[in-house]
């Protein structure tokens, strides 16, 4: 066979956990804390049901949703991103600087295809989203990862950093973090901006969790205190409408849209017209509130057992971040246990998690005692279960 | 702003023809015989409403299709390839050796970033698919066009070039090829298929239009005579199913599938499992042979009508391809004219086609007077109509 591009051997290593994430669903009776997907409980099935029975006509919206469409997205879908999603958070958008992409992710690889040479560095939090990080490797591009306290990045070492390496851009997960859980001030956010604007580096947003808050109070976007359009703002409807659908928006300046534009007719033309036919619905009839309240009624409820699980089967000096939204908490084991290691004997306790080391681009011992823990698609009680049967599990291995 | 990847900048020349393709549709009053959409009439809305109804429920599909999936696809539609596409081609394939992708182009751009470099060579038909050649740019490949007669590829000179240029593909549309309508006769595809593992080099097969035949004789792939796994499959949902839905397929031999699931996870994890979900059912309800009658009946029904109309109304001396199938013939017309300058004045006369030169990667003036007429979307009458117009405008030309 013809020998590989060099991007391929670049993200090899990452490749490998990002494979792992993908493979480990299989056996039943694992309880699994490892993939990031949102309650299942709250997929609006029969919305999409009655949505499609209703729409998918010859005279209303069954041709425009089977149909080529436009590079840029649905129209309605893209006034819905505008009028629903971003101006309650304080951002007048225009919806032909809105494009709607084929997931959260695609913003990211489309996003390199415009901007990353091999060499190019990205700034990025530690610990930081792995999967992104594929992304960023298979562009070749150095990720080097920021000093991150309990609240997400210390801004001096951003600071230092974006002189010393000239990034091309700065990736951020600001709200309830993956996989820490963490949220980022507003004044850090504000901060932020401004440094993406003074040192002309693109500050890469991602922001997938914020609609799912179960306390605390809600934060501007970063991208609200953009004044120069250096702030690219990445978003997705799975955490809010469906993951399967496969579908993601990204709100940027025009001139940046504009070369997405290329990028994503060069990659897969357009995003489904079907999948945004029925998300635009969804929005248009008001289900999008309606059915965020119960999505927040779910997932709050996950979270505070996966917090009270935490605090009653592991070990004194465990360490665990208490996350106001979203669907993860980071977890950081006393007694110098190796999560890695601990990972494969969790198969014979049915438990599983992704072990911490993997989400530092460092690769130097980083991580190596911490976990990511997702609480979004396990039941309360399988949530109690599971952390017993991890609790007991850590406590064998203390002896 | 930060600088732009050079990528952006050497794929720019057929970003402009791309750009210009997708801005082409608007005025209401234009016969546009330019997009390559198939007909409207002939997409399954009726069978898509109907498989909503039943399966969007909890107790069927409905999970399945808003819940995350897997990189390679919804099992059961894989299987439809398998069963229903490729096995009556001759070709016996395994399921994991398919991935389901966000549209057929998306193979292309994934294949690229799993093998291409920049400055590695592709060789491509002359003229071929500018879509295509915006994605090799993208890649920063170095797109070398191979002599093309009535029948697609001269043989000789491709396995010169293969020699001359080291190429890691060979791009071919053997099947009612776009933009020329031309298919590829056996001897030369299983010639092809040698030369791909003689010099190992993949040769990338592209075949969305096949199922759409309406006269003439049934061929096999070229990756039916592949013995080494250098031919890679791609085809399209997009001309038997719809557009719209976005979705396509790749089948290659699973060492290359493993790392198109690698390049799939750094693009966008996953294919829409909605649009999958809603396909697959398609195929197991036996709807796909019942609506391919349909389809066939239309677009023959307007192939037959272009050709009479092309000879009807178009001066003497044009030179056109008789298509057996797919959306597209490919017209040179006589007397010097340049039909990207005509391009222009047909705006006044309500008539749209894509000017022949942009679909050569030499840009040395070959097709400044051809023109590729797709017939997929205009009824017989403005089919009529639009040569009617189109004629019109050439005899003032040529006055």
């Amino acid at each position: 066979m013809p020998k590989m591009a060099d991007r391929m051997l670049y993200m090899e290593d990452t490749a490998k956990i990002i494979r792992g994430l993908f493979n480990a669903m299989g056996d039943p009776e694992t309880i699994s804390f490892g993939g990031g997907a949102p309650a299942s409980e709250g997929l609006p099935v029969d919305q999409v049901r009655e949505i499609c029975n209703d729409v998918m006509t010859w005279d209303k919206r069954g041709v425009e949703a089977l149909q080529y469409g436009s590079v840029l997205g649905v129209p309605d879908l893209r006034k819905a991103v505008c009028d629903v999603l971003l101006k309650p958070k304080g951002i007048d958008a225009d919806p032909d600087e809105v494009m709607i992409v084929n997931g959260g992710l695609e913003t990211m690889n489309l996003l390199c295809q415009v901007y990353i040479n091999p060499g190019d560095v990205i700034l990025v939090e530690s610990p930081t989203f792995v999967h992104c990080v594929e992304i960023f490797e298979m562009f070749q591009a150095k990720c080097v990862a920021v000093e991150c306290d309990d609240q997400g990045f210390v801004m001096e070492d951003l600071e230092n950093k974006i002189k010393e390496y000239n990034p091309k851009f700065v990736y951020v997960i600001p709200t309830f973090q993956n996989p820490t859980g963490k949220t980022l001030p507003a004044d850090r956010r504000e901060k932020l901006a401004e440094l993406g604007s003074k040192y002309d580096v693109i500050v890469l947003e991602d922001d997938p969790y914020r609609e799912l808050r179960y306390s605390g109070e809600d934060l501007p976007p970063i991208k609200k205190f953009d004044k120069t359009g250096n702030t690219v703002y990445a978003n997705s409807f799975s955490k809010v409408f469906s993951p399967g659908s496969r579908l993601g928006f990204v709100y940027a300046d025009k001139n940046i849209i504009a070369r997405l534009f290329d990028a994503k007719t060069a990659t897969n033309s357009h995003t489904s017209n079907f999948a945004q036919v029925v998300c635009a619905e969804f929005f248009n009839r008001g289900y999008f509130h309606e059915n965020l309240k119960k999505l927040i009624a779910i997932h709050k409820e996950r979270r505070d057992a996966m917090i009270a699980a935490i605090d009653k089967y592991l070990p004194e000096g465990t360490k665990r971040v208490f996350p106001d939204g979203g669907l993860f908490t980071w977890v950081e084991l006393p007694g110098g246990i190796n999560t890695t290691e601990l990972l494969e004997k969790a198969a014979d306790y049915h438990v599983a998690y992704i072990a911490g080391a993997g989400f530092f681009t460092d690769k130097d011992g980083k991580g190596s005692n911490a976990m990511r823990i997702s609480f979004g698609n396990v039941s309360p009680e399988k949530i109690d279960e599971g952390m017993r049967r991890l609790g007991e599990l850590i406590k064998a291995e203390m002896k």
